[in-house]
């Protein structure tokens, strides 16, 4: 069979806790194709690629790949790099000097549009490179898709994170407030909703970016769900937008910018200072606390989907078998094929155009949202399959002695 | 068999993963034992005593139970009540009243000292009060006993996440901080140690409240591992102490309080103020990211120590045991009988005087601790098997081509 050469794989942008799944089912399937020669890794993405910094995925043994795809974040490195039209021209010169002709890049929309430039620069300069994306991302925000791989993942976190909070809020009542990833789009935060499993349990109220809402009718819904139960647990996406479509953390900081240096990325500045507008509103006294749920979102060891994992190795394995297709590119996405059980759930890997995944995002569509403060049973029925078994919890009967 | 009367149990304070672990172990030992009559559980620790909500645990199917046990967080509801003399009084009466005489209370040493008072109340007015302390706490901070309930589950937690941060923090290097619960000892950060397993693995550094640190000096020191790895993770208590003595917290937050109303409590105001210190030390074009490991740290689902659900079990068990002996009183400790490695590890439950544990705390010793930034190797041997296994990760050969 004629060689075709070698095949590069890397990762780009915030890492997920199955991400290296993908890496291992590129690599485990690339050593079944006699047509592909090396089997590269790019280290942190395409900035390591430009300065060649590209290692042997060969020489990884296959009980050592076995532990990385169990272990979470890139383990290549990662790169917040949106190419240039030049950086692009550099990396196409790199692929060519090694001979590359099979490019498989991991990562969101961003990623998506670095392979499509690549991939007409290749074109234009008549260079067998067949390029493809392999989705990953925890805020579920790629189109064409049916979910991203890595949000099943988180979404079991955050789920978990909601179990344990509200059986918290039982113990302790008062008001808990948690902030979720997701800067443009609720698919992580509206996940929160599949820890309420006996009546009274939390999230009782559910904020996110598409839904936009004032802290005035915030501390409206809190106060009417602290009446009915004498606690209250949000769960808060970090990008929610008020009323003029403004993003709140926006508007929030710039208040306390002008007094100090509290700043938003990976902090608790969002949840601070909601904590001090609803008791602002409804009392000083009221016991409020908040919690950011933060990088273990992305990156907390031993806690995944397994179906999550099984589909993020599906996708790359997937990648590897449509470049053996031909001369041939695009995005790799997750066909649903139905079955709202878990028994029934099945998806398959299918190819899409490359510019129909680059650049934009998808929000979480208006029917999943109830109000601007609920996600809706259809929501639940779409994501429990991907989140997986959440760890079962009890309540004891409360029965009073004589 | 003469009856003896009725026994109460009752959960206060914060709640950790395997508390309700006690409360099956005091309901499944007491079912056992035909001396004692109805078995209680108080709502909301003392606080729902002292009104009279009082449930009977005999109403509980032991398939419920067991459900319970593996439910982070206090199933019978806790308080943060620290009863004065007269609430004992009070406390006392009720128990009277409904012919209470085993009186057993799961919490740290505010608890024990409640259950000190109740019981000196109880021998002055010739009341046979049998009193026992269950300790639990995720701090790990209460003298007499080895190590506390709770603990080893919360530490699973804690050094799960420096797994996962560290490497998260390869994949995207810069500076990481995550702040670790223990206002007053060092125990739970001390814990992330047990994240470490290949070279160059965070974190990096490790301060605590036992050892005080200027942030001049945190900057210094996060400035050399810089240099030397190009990134850093930070395990920082949230009640590390300045070298006046005074809570770091405290100074930083008196310094935003003149501007705004930026809190402290369950938030992330140090994280935050940390990195705008460290920024203006190191540059203000550094990667400094921050999480604080918030709530989940004390109630995330399904992450615990096997061991620590085992021993929290064997301490409710015990103090019924115990209670059976005779008009005796105490509080369970957990007795170390050896064992360094895992699989010789032996623990077994015995008694001490309440006042022995009551009111005092227990700092991490000096000797765990390695300058005022690292944690020792004796640490990792008295810790390892209360934690127990934790993920195995890996890392890949990196092995460049030709």
């Amino acid at each position: 069979m004629a060689k075709l050469g070698n095949l590069i794989f890397g990762q780009s942008g915030g890492p997920t806790p199955v991400i290296n799944q993908s890496l291992v089912g590129v690599v485990l399937e690339a050593l079944k194709h006699d047509e592909i020669d090396g089997i590269y890794g790019m280290r942190h993405g395409v900035e390591g690629l430009m300065r060649e910094d590209i290692i042997d995925l060969r020489k990884e043994s296959i009980d050592n790949l076995e532990l990385i795809a169990r272990s979470p974040s890139s383990a290549l490195g990662s790169c917040r790099l949106k190419p240039k039209e030049e950086d692009c021209e550099k990396i196409f010169e790199v692929c060519k000097k090694h001979n590359i002709h099979i490019f498989c890049y991991n990562g969101g929309n961003d990623t998506a549009e670095t392979a499509n430039i690549l991939n007409n620069i290749a074109r234009d300069r008549n260079y067998e490179l067949r390029v493809f994306h392999i989705p990953k991302t925890i805020d579920n925000d790629l189109r064409e898709t049916d979910h991203c791989p890595g949000w099943g993942s988180a979404a079991q976190y955050v789920a978990r994170s909601f179990i344990g909070n509200t059986l918290d809020n039982r113990s302790l009542p008062g008001i808990k407030i948690d902030i979720v990833m997701g800067r443009h789009a609720g698919w992580l935060t509206a996940a929160s909703v599949l820890a309420r499993r006996h009546e009274g349990d939390g999230p009782h109220l559910i904020y996110v970016p598409e839904a936009p809402v004032s802290i005035d009718q915030m501390a409206e819904d809190i106060k009417k769900v602290y009446d009915t139960y004498g606690r209250c647990v949000v769960a808060c996406s970090e990008g929610i937008t008020n009323t003029d479509g403004e993003i709140m953390a926006k508007s929030l900081i710039k208040e306390v910018d002008s007094h100090g240096n509290v700043q938003l990325s990976g902090s608790g500045a969002l949840g601070d200072l909601l904590v001090s507008e609803i008791k602002a509103r409804l009392g000083g006294n009221l016991r409020v606390r908040t919690d950011t749920l933060g990088y273990n979102q992305r990156c907390f060891p031993g806690v995944i989907s397994e179906t999550d994992a099984q589909e993020a190795r599906m996708v790359g394995k997937a990648a590897v078998k449509f470049s053996m297709m031909g001369n041939i590119d695009g995005s790799v996405i997750i066909d649903r094929l139905g079955g709202i059980d878990a028994e029934e759930y099945k998806t398959e890997a299918k190819l899409v155009e490359l510019k129909k995944v680059a650049k934009f995002t998808k929000d979480l569509p208006k029917e999943y949202i109830i109000g601007n403060n609920d996600i809706s049973d259809d929501f639940i029925t779409y994501a429990r399959p991907i989140v997986g078994e959440l760890p079962p919890t009890g309540l004891l009967g409360n029965i009073k002695i004589d």
